[in-house]
């Protein structure tokens, strides 16, 4: 190919995320410890096809997002790319319902996708890692208390600062809204509310309004929102309004017990809350509904979000399939965490020893690589010709913490010389010796 | 919604892999074995987007593969689903070259598309585990040696049986056409060479002719491909052969180079050898090329092949960037293995232990559980109202190996109950002892 034509652009698609490698090492070790997490709570792993039958997503997707949805033929077939895990989920259930064990406890990280406009925290591509745990028929509400458990361990271990898991119970503003004589506006109604928070009071209010709302009613469901505090102290002044609707108590009913459950399971007091403006915006939601933010950090928004469902899969199936999960939207936490600087980069590889040879005969650089992977210690080799200088500026560039060099020096006496690439300081050591003194350096 | 209304359909689409979770858990742990080996030689990982442009991915397509491609467009993108990994790293070391550092050692595992007719063994979403090592301007021949040894080291660990990695080099048929006078044809004669195991020698005889090589050539290439042995009796009659071509003896100084440096890292003489008719179907490998067949499976065909290519990314970029390279298909593996009965399926969950409640307080519950996960065991608690029987076989039907009784007689006496499900052994632990007597059972 002549070498002075136009080559193709290789620019990753607008939000679309590719990392360099010390990023995505970091980002790989994220998954690894929600996924471990997930497993110790006995989440049992899934993994879907990404392109689905199109009528089985769009049987689940209405407004915005149906728009959004990645559609296309191929053959016969009218596909779609999927753009959440909950929908794969409910098809997953259905179809394989009796090979199946309920309460079925699932994990699932995977990519989804949403055509969205791009813009700074949104992507068209995008790792959520979900949680769900689904009922054959009903489902215990201790679930509904150890998934904020389960969120509170994972965010611990990823040591991304001080957060809150904020709780509220959907019941609570339908049963409200059925007791003002407005229930056929609860659903538009959760939508407003749910972005209370982000627009305000004057703006809720307008779109309350906006809604048919009168002013009397705005001003019950203002007097609700405003309920705030200790969770016991919530808890009480819920009670207080006396709302003679039964949804509405079973709401109070439903967020005493999951958050007595909380203190239960051992969930430090500062690490959740009761917030009554959360309704988010989904029309599945039941009861319980969860999200959660960073302390420091408010403006991230929600990095975790769910709730409590009481039939996944009606679609699909004439089972009723209740059930209660979690989402961790990852691709967009670490783009956040990574532009607030709250993310420790570090190497650009995993390995742990590059081995230096000043001979051309690689057999004993061969041998010492081969007897440290043994030990489980990554490691590699320059093969290169290269001046030694430029084995160290490699090894450093890459954060590779220990050089090996083997030279006829080293294979005469026996002594292998060891570079420590973040102290300079080089010792010799035995070759028998090497994996011991590594393993103890390094953590791997 | 009316429960009497049709159901959608729910299958997933022909081609198509779905698991249940105790083959998904097999898989995820093949994946796990994977990247370790691949990590412990100093591989690095990269993730892309499974959406490329469809002018970046039909720059290196042609034939078959094109057509297959999943091609759509949203907005005013023209887009398509990547049908391997190596084109999309192509685009990502044009892209980020400034930024890494070379010889660049990536791996990546992922999904890819290729809307093949479905047939058995052939998947139109399937994964791919490619490692490939790039180098900037030049690479060692001592990574071609490199690779089969990763190789050796995952199939090992991955314990599916005795496996043997084949190696050719590309010059020599390449070489030997040149100096039979029909270079001109000697890309559509590796494609027909390359499937002379499969086909025959009457198949390969006729297809060769219909190309337009005469008799006396064609007896030329099965003399040659006829060669056969032990690796240097293989080398010596290649010599013999006295092919008066550079290209040719070029092929032959690197082969008995990558032999002796196979020895050299340690593979054992039975997990290698020459096969001289592999020449693999892709336009560019130029030198080095592997394949690797289960010695008792033969039938499965290549488990894992690649090879060496002068310029990985011509189309994207003026740096010439050689490497070598290979992938597992594991989707196609893991559904051979499974097949032939290979796979040893395990568990439905990673849960290694059961706390089943006999009273309506959980709080007992949710304390050891807690105190077995911070001990890094797999715990979950059965909480829904139940029978001990239904919990006993939830535990059964998932492979559960340890339920723990909370009742009264064990709060009061501070002795758990603790069931071994695969024995019916039933003893006492004091709650202090659980996790150290759950821990020195199970291996998690």
């Amino acid at each position: 190919m002549d070498k002075t034509d136009a080559k193709i652009p290789t620019r990753v698609l607008p939000g679309f995320m590719e990392l360099l490698p010390a990023e995505q090492i970091v980002l790989n070790s994220m998954f690894d410890t929600i996924r471990r997490i997930y497993e110790q709570y006995g989440f049992v792993p899934i993994d879907t096809p990404v392109i689905e039958r199109a009528e089985v997503l769009f049987a689940k997707v209405g407004g915005e997002t149906a728009k959004q949805v990645y559609r296309f033929t191929k053959g016969d077939n009218d596909l779609a790319l999927r753009f959440d895990l909950t929908v794969p989920l409910a098809r997953y259930v259905a179809e394989h319902a009796v090979e199946l064990t309920f309460p079925f406890r699932r994990y699932h990280l995977g990519k989804v996708y949403r055509g969205e406009s791009p813009q700074k925290g949104r992507y068209r591509e995008f790792y959520q890692c979900d949680i769900d745990i689904i009922g054959n028929g009903s489902l215990s509400l201790m679930n509904d208390a150890e998934i904020p458990r389960v969120i509170y361990d994972v965010f611990t271990a990823l040591n991304i600062g001080p957060f809150v898991v904020r709780l509220s119970n959907r019941k609570l503003i339908t049963g409200l809204m059925e007791s003002l004589g407005i229930s056929e506006l609860a659903v538009e109604a959760m939508r407003v509310i749910d972005k209370f928070e982000k627009v305000g009071e004057t703006d809720t209010r307008q779109m309350l309004v906006e809604l048919g709302i009168v002013d009397a009613l705005i001003a019950e469901v203002f007097g609700f929102l405003a309920i705030n505090g200790q969770t016991q102290e919530v808890i009480g002044k819920l009670k207080a309004l006396s709302v003679d609707n039964q949804v509405f108590q079973l709401g109070i009913a439903e967020l005493e017990e999951v958050i007595k459950l909380l203190a239960s399971l051992g969930m430090p007091e500062d690490s959740y809350g009761i917030d009554l403006t959360i309704a988010r915006g989904l029309d599945y939601y039941t009861g319980t509904v969860y999200e959660t933010v960073l302390k420091d950090n408010p403006k991230i928004g929600s990095i975790c979000s769910g709730g409590r469902f009481d039939n996944l899969a009606e679609k699909y199936t004439v089972r009723k399939l209740p059930g209660v999960g979690i989402s961790i939207g990852l691709t967009r936490l670490f783009s956040q965490l990574k532009d607030a600087g709250l993310l420790k980069i570090g190497a650009s590889t995993p390995t742990k020893v590059l081995i230096a040879s000043l001979l051309r005969d690689p057999s004993v650089s061969l041998e010492i690589a081969t007897m440290l992977r043994t030990a489980g210690i990554p490691v590699e080799i320059y093969f290169e010709e290269a001046k030694v200088k430029t084995k160290l500026v490699y090894a450093n560039r890459l954060g590779i913490p220990f050089v090996i060099f083997v030279g006829e020096d080293e294979i005469r006496s026996g002594l292998f010389t060891v570079k420590n690439m973040g102290t300079g300081e080089q010792v010799a050591i035995a070759k028998a010796e090497l994996s011991s003194y590594i393993g103890k350096e390094v953590h791997y």
